[in-house]
């Protein structure tokens, strides 16, 4: 946070009347809104933490726009992070269209210069974390997030590519630093140590936050996550995939916002979903409207995470069974029967692996939400302070366990199971 | 191999009459050489694979050119090779020497366009490999070899480095994808399949490789050793660090070629030394003059080898210890009494995980040596073929045990037990 704002030639921040102008002079956008920019209207809306985002209608249809500024919005011009992060999402949203179409938005434009990007506008969809609150089912999700994390890892990773193009792209991501290291900073470190970006539900949660920062087996698990964050370059991810950067509908869901997309370990992501669902789940008790009343909905998270992980694993076990193109595992070591037979054991224990990394990420990522800087509106929205600091001291006491005994969570089973019991351990934080 | 030649604008292969002009146009060349270039000696004597290499003398002293050829000049143009490696090694040998000072030689002059390097000429000094062919103990190795390993994968590492600062290196060295390639196919794949460029001892080991091609348990273990190789971006690799590497005398030692350098995983440095030390202490057999001659030189080796590895770990720690400044284990989460001693079992652990990494590539390169393309003269200077033979055989067998059940090694001590103990177990391959 000491650099300066950044300053690139050409480039300004818009306004709804200087958009007007500037998309007036694109034909592709010209074509889906209809009309000419008099009949358009445009509202800023970004509630992102980062960006400006613009909603456009014109008679015909509507657009999104995003365009990156030279610091953190939610924080102002004493944070700088650099457009380019505008580059990164750009170059991950076209490989994750390539590899799963219609799960990401469409792209309508994108200038370099102005670090802006014209998408399709997702109308009826919202976020899903806000529906997830008001408790509204989801039943494309598991299907839909467990196939574009499948293809996305699988197609980006060694197992499908071959050595040369693998490292062109980890050199093509390679410059997203600054992004990284919120991650770094904000996930990996803040959370335990002394921050003064750190918050908590205070006091209720001030013994939990000691306790947490003064964890020496707590602290060596999560700087190993954070030195395979840094290290392995597994497959391209999309770096951010909690259920704030997915829009949807029952019918129809899109991933967003993939500007901290790096080559980095695959369970980052695949935990990002698992810890981002164990919140909502671990988050219901504050929402029930009459006793009761959030039983079923709080069976369908789990029950949809379960379906998540399972119905990931095998899609991406088929793939590879289906793509054997990359440079490790080379197909032509096990031809034969018995090699087959033995690559296909090393997949399962590759998933099991891949299971493990996600448990300790999945932590990682429940702990941050708690502990540090950005929270949750899951646990935000809860009314009840008391309530809130229990929910949230079943959340640090599930994931510090995830972390530190990860070999005792071998399965997504025992993942659910922990979740139901923490919730019958603890009745008060 | 099915690249076309590169053809670079302004390159051309040296001879030894295009050389003295060259070199007489570059001051720091002619202050090093002394008189005239009439009165310099120049000759080719590159006896590596890959590239063409002049010794060039004057008056007051001599220099050692290298210059990459766009082919491997061992197999010749049907196999090119991109004349960027000159780049790759300039760039690692800049770095090791600022890491390491007179560890590796002094750069006096380097061409990009030219892909040509002029360094030190290194006089009395020879290929540690003929050395111990000949029985001849370096005790300055040791050391010099534990500071070279350590303080170059350290300082590289995410232990040392910032985050911004590590990817910038992983993106200079992503584009070594050539270089790579070769240790990939050579190393990992090539030996456990029917490949047209293997060779071993024929018709004696036959058998042992037909059943090291059929070795599930084998192929598999190289074959995660290959995707570590692939996707574990931990330091600054020399890449290619066997004994044909280090030119030396027991006063002196130098690491030379580096241009398979890259972001790798430490263990493959590391194990190429262990890999490299275990097949000469197997390969005395082959050389002893009278019965017991070399008994004693023997002991040397494993015991060289046991020093080597305990003054890396040694070396590595305490370079942790005094420099912590890399984003992986943040110092500020470890500052209490309690987190400082968590943190140094983690580093301990850390150890042994590397060593545990070290096993397993150590035992790649053994085995590439006996089945794949290219050869130790240590073992190839064997005269009785039976007796080269047996010695293979006992390498074979050692390596497979390291590499399949690597758990059995956890200590230097086991390693050098089980060199022994194959020594005795097989008489007769």
């Amino acid at each position: 946070m000491s650099a300066s704002i950044e300053i690139r030639e050409g480039y300004s921040p818009q306004n709804p009347e200087t958009l007007a102008a500037y998309l007036s002079g694109i034909d592709a956008v010209r074509a889906v809104l209809g009309g000419e920019p008099p009949q358009w209207t445009i509202a800023e809306v970004g509630d992102g933490n980062l960006n400006l985002v613009f909603i456009v209608k014109g008679p015909a249809g509507g657009v999104a726009v995003k365009q990156a500024l030279p610091y953190v919005r939610l924080v102002g011009e004493s944070w700088p992070l650099p457009l380019s992060r505008a580059h990164y999402e750009h170059m991950a949203l076209s490989e994750q269209a390539r590899l799963t179409g219609k799960l990401v938005p469409h792209i309508h434009h994108y200038d370099e210069r102005q670090a802006l990007i014209v998408m399709e506008l997702l109308e009826p969809h919202i976020i899903m974390r806000r529906g997830m609150i008001d408790a509204v089912e989801y039943p494309r999700f598991a299907d839909d997030i467990s196939s574009f994390m499948a293809r996305t890892l699988y197609f980006t990773s060694d197992l499908a590519l071959t050595a040369d193009r693998k490292k062109a792209m980890i050199a093509a991501f390679a410059g997203n630093t600054a992004l990284c290291k919120i991650t770094e900073d904000l996930i990996f470190t803040d959370p335990y140590r002394v921050a003064e970006l750190n918050r908590w539900t205070s006091p209720e949660l001030d013994t939990y936050a000691a306790r947490w920062r003064e964890d020496g087996e707590l602290k060596i698990a999560v700087s190993r996550l954070k030195l395979k964050f840094l290290s392995s370059a597994e497959a391209m991810l999309h770096g951010d995939l909690h259920t704030g950067s997915i829009m949807l509908t029952p019918e129809e869901t899109r991933v967003i916002d993939p500007e901290f997309a790096f080559m980095g370990p695959m369970g980052f992501d695949v935990g990002a979903i698992v810890a981002n669902f164990l919140l909502n789940y671990l988050a219901q008790d504050g929402h029930v409207e009459s006793p009761g009343a959030r039983d079923g909905y709080r069976d369908w998270v789990l029950e949809t995470l379960e379906r998540i992980w399972t119905a990931f694993r095998e899609k991406f076990l088929a793939l590879w069974r289906e793509n054997p193109t990359g440079d490790a595992y080379p197909i032509s070591l096990f031809a034969e029967a018995e090699g087959a037979a033995r690559l296909e054991m090393e997949r399962q224990a590759y998933m099991d692996r891949l299971w493990a990394d996600t448990v300790g990420f999945a932590a990682a990522k429940m702990i941050r939400r708690i502990l540090g800087l950005a929270h949750n509106i899951d646990l935000e929205w809860i009314k009840d302070r008391e309530l809130r600091a229990t929910c949230e001291a079943r959340a640090l006491t599930l994931a510090r366990d995830m972390m530190v005994n990860t070999a005792a969570y071998g399965s997504i089973a025992t993942v659910m199971a922990a979740a139901r019991q923490v919730r019958r351990d603890i009745a008060h934080y």
